[in-house]
């Protein structure tokens, strides 16, 4: 198993803690690969650590917000960054999640789907987020409870669109590559 | 102690978990407040723990760039995205562990401050980073390597640039406030 | 078959003239369907006409780029454009006549595709046209030379960056939909 | 008749054939000129008359938009994109077939001109299409019906707003120069 | 007296014409210091009492507006083009007008300033002046007039708007550097 | 004589004062009309002549940069601004200082001019004054250097193009009207 997938020669600890590699286990066998950005912190393993630790919480955690809509935010803004890793990564869970097409549509342009009122005003203020947060007023949030959002959604919209707006640049700053395997998923 | 320090009505979790109230302990202590960007998280214990984890490993733990360096690109990224809590926060952190004036300069313009070719350039990445992620290519990562960083100081200021691109954004969504205490800081 | 292929209501002329419909049934034949972009605009026979005629000049005509360089600049035209009905249709084709993952490259960050030197300056001018076309200046056609472009061939780059930015605009404008059928395509 | 227009090496092909050199022979008696677009694609016959079947069309057909609303569109367009060859020669036409202040202010700004509000709702979409193509929605379109313009109206002035989007860049790409006669006319 | 307060070498004429050193005299007294903007002009007299006399009639002399106003107005615009120069000299005007923490928010981000209604209104027509002035149109200003401004407020705002859009080209372009004084000024 | 020549009600003052009225008789005299920009600012007489005071020197004062040189400044500065009054005041200078097409050139798109490389070295200093002032270094002071302007000249170059930027927002946000006569000027 080669290693190294981003531009910078940070190669993975050797071995693995034996809690790191019964997690990258794991995602072998329920993903059928360890997903690269995991391989990439894996040169420190507090990093890895901290990274899966806020991902997996935002992600994967309790939310009025469900996993698929966490996902659209995810395209939406990686769409903006044109971060390759995230729309590749991302991108194959809204195929899966939601359809192929609707996967292909957020990464291209969210707009064009047909989606709910509510699902169109959590994606505009996502990128408001990602585009000008400085300019964001109480107005703005009220939308978002005014489409049926809770406090409490809107702050996990903000974080998942907050969280991939770190994530991209980051991708994209060390050249992070997707797992090929992405690429046919759920078409 | 009131708690809300967001437009979000997400009161925090009475009373505190043990070690919740010890860690906020110490921070009154030390810091003479306890930082309300940890007070807004700490409606959802998790979710607070994996954000500090998070900030603590990037923003303390070990790393070829100096702690000053990394409040540097802090600001740097928050005054592109005019976000008033870390302009505030980590504006102070500038003030004091460097000096009131440079503080200033990197709220206001970095590029008036008379820094290193080094922190030059690695602020001029870290804008990079905020504002174009998707442009960065080789040959932007080797001038950092030519001013003599590592690899992995290079993922430092991509997670660092990164980290604060997520907060600012966060900040602004839910209109954190700074606490009082942080304008008074170092001046 | 339902022609109605964008959000106005201009329904393809009925019957198709001859001529019209015998090109349809090549597509059809070849392509496995009729591109909407034909249909959308066959409510006008000369419209369909006209435009058909420069694409296929500009597209499948002799140049001394190839047909695969031309569909690179059109996605990422495109790409910088967020048209949906263009990422689509041309996307599918640089996946066909490239590879897939070449296409998913170009759709999602040109950048990021490890390609020579002569086509990276041929889509980074693309890129110009596209961005900022008021600022070429000679030195900008120069370096296309020095890549080994003709003056021919910078005129082909120009004209197929010009006609994408023409039809993203027009798709967009209109909301056309592409046919589901390049979804599936080489993947 | 010198025929380098642009700042590619690419001459009229000599002779010209029969048909084309008689339509410049048209150009020359109607206009007083020909005009120096036609001059640049004469190095290539198909590629001439692909690009002027598509412009008579746009510019000089059918439509429920008027001329000089389509020359309006011409240069709005070409305003943003600060072409000189196109603000040159549609500037011209605006003068002539609106009047003489009518054409500076849309050169320089449209908003300054005293429209009907039909006629802002055109050239604010154009702007939308010019700038923005990606965020157009079904509202945006409806403003326009809800002014009087037709779905075939609509199709027209996204068109011309992507004709426009094309020759811009290909104007500025090969730096056309437009015939000095354009300069005093309609003054 | 060093009076090179810029990156360019122009000395402060000398000696100072009487009328001039009692000015600077007097700001002494009053200011605690000579404003360096000042100085920068001083290797011209007739510049400097251009530039004064510009500056005392907009933000000194009779206004609708309150010298407080008038600052933030300053600083708003100062935060949008970055200028250390300004930022620095207005944001301290502003800590002593108003109160410290206003003037770190206008600084950093208006928005998050808990501002009357008026004054809102105030600092978003600032905004547009600032960037996107040609799309001012009748409905922006009539906006002023819904809040109480009076079409000579309007020309205050637009004109104090205008000055440090001015000013902070000015002093970025030549490298001013504010008095130190400034920094510890009503914090 | 009418005078309101700005969407607000500010009617001059009545009757001017002796020596104002004595400037508008001059300028009626030698230039043909009274400036507009002079009627907008007569309903205050100091403001009018504050303004004139700069004006005059920056643009008809002792400098090592010709008038012309400073006309062209106006224009590249104003046509980033869209602004028509400017754009038309400054355009018919340029036409009359320089040359009618190249007026034009410099209303439209100051690249395609064809000037040396010291005049493209200010104009492209404008340009950044104008676009991102903030990013300014030593490095772009001494290019100009590099092209023989002494540290006058770019102190000059960087107040006209910051005083445009001034003039430019204050016309467009009062809708301030060209007299007409400018538009058949020197054609």
């Amino acid at each position: 198993m080669t290693d190294q997938v981003t531009a910078l020669d940070l190669p993975m600890q050797e071995p693995l803690p034996d809690r790191t590699q019964k997690y990258f286990d794991i995602c072998q066998e329920k993903l059928g690969m360890v997903p690269n950005v995991l391989k990439a912190h894996a040169f420190d393993i507090p990093k890895l650590e901290a990274f899966t630790a806020l991902y997996n919480d935002l992600m994967l955690g309790e939310s009025g917000l469900s996993k698929l809509e966490r996902e659209m935010i995810a395209v939406t803004v990686s769409a903006i960054n044109h971060c390759f890793y995230c729309l590749t990564a991302h991108g194959a869970a809204v195929r899966e999640m939601g359809d192929p097409e609707l996967g292909e549509m957020i990464v291209m342009n969210w707009r064009v789907a047909d989606l709910p009122a509510r699902q169109r005003a959590m994606l505009a203020f996502t990128v408001q987020v990602t585009e000008a947060s400085s300019t964001i007023e109480e107005a703005d949030r009220q939308v978002l409870r005014d489409h049926g959002f809770s406090d409490r959604d809107i702050w996990d919209i903000a974080n998942v669109a907050g969280f991939f707006n770190m994530t991209n640049r980051i991708a994209s700053a060390v050249d992070m590559r997707p797992n090929p395997e992405y690429h046919g998923m759920a078409r």
